[in-house]
């Protein structure tokens, strides 16, 4: 039998929040057992970006990182974000690493095209490197990493939080049965965004579909639980999105995402 | 026989020139063997905090750390300038990872007392973990540190990067042969500090105390000095203080200090 991992990704609106953050850190330091942290960190970039008077250009939802934006990302996600993070695990006894995809050369990309649209200093992953992933974990180490990753010839390039748990997740999952949860504000996917109680707690390649066509799954869900189902056909044991009740299991309201 | 290492520090003024900086990674990624980078940045920093209007405090060449201090370090330092250097690093095809001492819990230190100054959030270390950082030099990759520790309870400290380079140089000389680099923007220590032809090549114990009754030692290269010979007396092999071309060993001109 595969050993197990779970991946969690935590997403911006929770990492700002000092005491959800806190209740999410405990929550996730004491899970059993093989375990890896992806952290986005996008709202405290858009204020740094404000006070520093640069302007944030945002296409589709999703930022044009100038070389400007890039060092603010750098600063707020590889340094604050990410140092908080580490620093509140070591806390808990959770031998925490932090990292960006640069760190031993840990996530390689290559800069997306500049056309149709150019995003700039936007990376789409290439590779995982599991040896280096797997060295980590073998020695009772548990990676943190931000949404940073490197083209390997000197360039940091943002990348998508969700994505990177998602290729972290596909990768170990030759060797791991993996579980990947999404966390954030939202205890899941909502039939009504309004109604937090509207959770749909089960969601198959079928009923995404219908949902899809309903125009219930809409923006931002979209790519979200289009990575989901990438990663479940790719191997991925389960996939769940809900906010930090889904890892402390206070209740079981979640949506858990699984092909049939 | 010890097997050798070679840490090498970095100072602020160093980093944010990009050629000099680009000359010096590329020196220590072609350094054969083990090694260690770490890593000031303080420059940055004061940038950013005047950016941010955040008022830099400085007690005899030290920095008064607050909180809005603590956050602008751990993102200049540990986001900013860490990536940067490990990037250029994993670009030289050297396997770099960036590391606080919260991560892999590798630098724990205590809040100094805040009697009779109170420098806020600065560390004085406590312990090294040297088997996590023979573990990372075991499996090839070269560890990057930036002036920041951690108290273990969650509370990251600023901590001064001349420091943290003697801890690590004494911790590891117990199982390996240890030379310790110093490297800023200047060719050594100097007799005149405005001739930079002036570099006087060899300090002993005995002469660093006639440098220092003479007063051509004095200011910054005091503490800096100190932290050479405690690094000296508690098992370092060697120590040199110097600028860039003393790792790519252009010329010799740089300060070797030994005990006699």
């Amino acid at each position: 039998m595969k050993p197990a991992v779970s991946i969690l990704k935590i997403g911006g609106g929770l990492i700002e929040d000092p005491k959800r953050l806190n209740t999410l850190v405990q929550a996730f330091a004491n899970l059993k057992g093989l375990k890896v942290l992806v952290h986005g960190g996008g709202k405290l970039a858009t204020q740094l970006a404000q006070q520093l008077d640069i302007p944030t250009q945002m296409v589709e939802g999703r930022r044009i990182t100038d070389n400007d934006t890039l060092n603010i990302i750098t600063m707020a996600y590889a340094g604050w974000a990410n140092k908080t993070i580490v620093s509140k695990l070591q806390a808990e006894a959770c031998n925490a690493l932090g990292l960006s995809g640069a760190d031993g050369n840990s996530i390689t990309a290559v800069k997306r095209p500049s056309l149709p649209i150019d995003y700039g200093f936007v990376g789409d992953i290439t590779s995982v490197n599991i040896s280096f992933i797997n060295m980590l974990l073998d020695n009772g180490i548990t990676p943190v990493f931000c949404a940073l990753t490197h083209d390997a010839n000197g360039q940091l390039l943002n990348t998508n939080a969700d994505t990177i748990a998602s290729e972290i997740a596909i990768a170990l999952s030759e060797t791991h049965a993996v579980q990947l949860y999404y966390c954030f504000d939202k205890p899941g996917v909502l039939q009504d965004v309004n109604n937090p109680e509207s959770v749909i707690t089960h969601i198959t390649k079928n009923t995404y579909n219908q949902l899809l066509e309903a125009g219930i799954v809409a923006d931002g869900m979209i790519p979200k639980l289009h990575n989901c189902f990438h990663a479940l056909e790719r191997g991925v044991d389960t996939v769940s999105i809900g906010d930090e009740q889904m890892i402390t299991h206070k209740n079981n309201l979640y949506t858990l995402l699984t092909l049939t």
